[in-house]
């Protein structure tokens, strides 16, 4: 069971908007466009095991308010895979020069799991002036790192399924073995972890998001490798633009493992370090919310980023 | 003995050419720029401990032929100190920032030692058309990483002087023991490294390259997180550009250990790789030379740089 962009046929279906390319000069991005170029700029950037079409139902509603571009990023979808060089500094640097060269004007930024740290990355690290404010949805700050400066680890929350899907499906799908994989799930995960894998898992073969993800991305997490020059504590302190924070669904369980993207403690950590760098934090909870409230409930998360975003533009 | 940007006073003396900055969004680079802006641009990349004014004698012969711009890393002179951030990945693309809106064309690039691998970096993963062609003046290819597709390590060349300084000196000059190492070098240093230390260490005090550098550099380079997600083998693989290679001063031990920036083997597996993704490659020998050709000769470097880019134009 091979899947990528080394085997388009079996892997990509058909959406719903045209899809682009951009070339950063070490991968090809590919990303989907909507809305008019008179809007102000909106960028999105899907979580782990999500391409750019998890956007796809939350896109006409913010093209109302925004010229929209949504991306693969570097081992997502249709972009390019990159064996050893999964981290944030490089797929920061990959959205970094798409801002510049490819929308070629300044952007709010909104970024779910993975991409909502990486959309903490862009607010504290970009070319200066290139991002107006970001949004960090269900963000795993501190709970994606492997040494966190506060809170449960990336082994203390969902990292035992990524590694386990590494095994099994292997850097770039080189193993591919789904059933072996889902065989193994129930004792081979940390118990905390086998109600989400079941879900995950469930379907008669792999999803198509997770076709279109390389699970080489599991094991950068699982190891630490995407964050070792990364530090989130580092990160948050440098912050440079207004935040909005949205905090779904999670669980301290009796022994301390964390079920969600990030506890309260580091979503309240997080806020204070990057208030503390001078900027403006709209934190927001959503406790009954599932993990991506754009792909759940795209009203409401269009109507969360709209109305945060017309108050930054009166205040 | 605290020596860096929070301490400017006693760190930098004056230069002969002016000093400009440009912020990258997340560090200010310090820069110098010779020669007239209707030449084409040349960029100067130091090498590890080394800031932009090694380049002072080559500058004005190469500004008869280019627009020249000589830089400080981040952790160089008086470039932002970035803790936990000295990464390949991350100097590179400060670079390309640095190019794209600091020059604003394309460029020649040319690196000394870890500017070197830098250099080629460039030459690898930079936008499309950023880098015109690239020199790469001894650079320690696989020879700097901590498990190298072929030859020598870091711990069986240079590493063990970068640790011991990282040791006494501290990140950021935060430890400062200068005379504990001068003392410590003799019996902590593995026995290939004594003479070059004596040579290195033998002044009054620490010399000015050394007070302008940051010592986390060398923890980076000796426990490999400057390259952890940046493999040589890689990322010569990807080069993109004509690469002229100057190889200097070099020899194996009656252990096996390498004195110099890289073997020849080493020298010609990176050629063979640049070669393969499709590049000319000029490889030039100067077995006599030291590190810095740039330094104990410039005209030489200045001429071997300008014959090469005069016959590549012609080409």
């Amino acid at each position: 069971m091979r899947f990528g962009p080394d085997y388009p046929d079996t892997t990509y279906v058909p959406h719903a908007h045209p899809e682009r390319t951009f070339d950063t000069g070490e991968v090809v991005l590919n990303y989907a466009v909507a809305g008019d170029e008179s809007l102000p700029a909106l960028l999105l950037v899907p979580g782990q095991f999500e391409s750019w079409w998890g956007y796809e139902k939350a896109m006409p509603l913010l093209a109302e308010h925004f010229q929209v571009f949504a991306v693969d990023l570097r081992g997502q979808g249709r972009s390019t895979r990159t064996p050893g060089r999964y981290t944030l500094d490089n797929m920061g640097n990959d959205l970094v020069r798409f801002v510049a060269h490819g929308i070629g004007r300044p952007v709010i930024c909104s970024g779910l799991s993975s991409g909502g740290v990486l959309s903490a990355w862009l607010s504290a690290y970009a070319l200066p002036g290139q991002i107006r404010a970001a949004v960090y949805e269900d963000p795993p700050l501190f709970a994606s790192e492997t040494t966190p400066a506060i809170g449960q680890s990336i082994k203390q929350s969902i990292g035992g399924m990524f590694a386990l899907w590494n095994k099994y499906l292997g850097d770039q799908w080189s193993i591919g073995d789904w059933d072996g994989m889902v065989a193994a799930a129930p004792h081979e995960l940390p118990p905390h972890l086998v109600p989400l894998s079941k879900a995950l898992l469930s379907g008669d073969g792999p999803p198509q998001n997770m076709k279109e993800y390389d699970p080489e991305w599991g094991r950068a997490f699982w190891t630490g490798t995407v964050a070792a020059s990364c530090d989130h504590e580092r990160m948050l302190s440098s912050v440079k633009c207004p935040v909005l924070m949205t905090h779904h669904f999670r669980m301290i369980d009796a022994q301390g493992r964390l079920l969600g993207a990030l506890s309260d403690i580091q979503a309240e950590y997080a806020r204070t370090l990057v208030e503390k760098a001078g900027n403006a934090v709209t934190y927001q909870s959503f406790p009954r919310m599932g993990h991506s409230m754009h792909g759940q409930d795209p009203e409401l998360f269009a109507k969360t980023l709209v109305d945060w975003a017309t108050a930054l533009a009166a205040a």
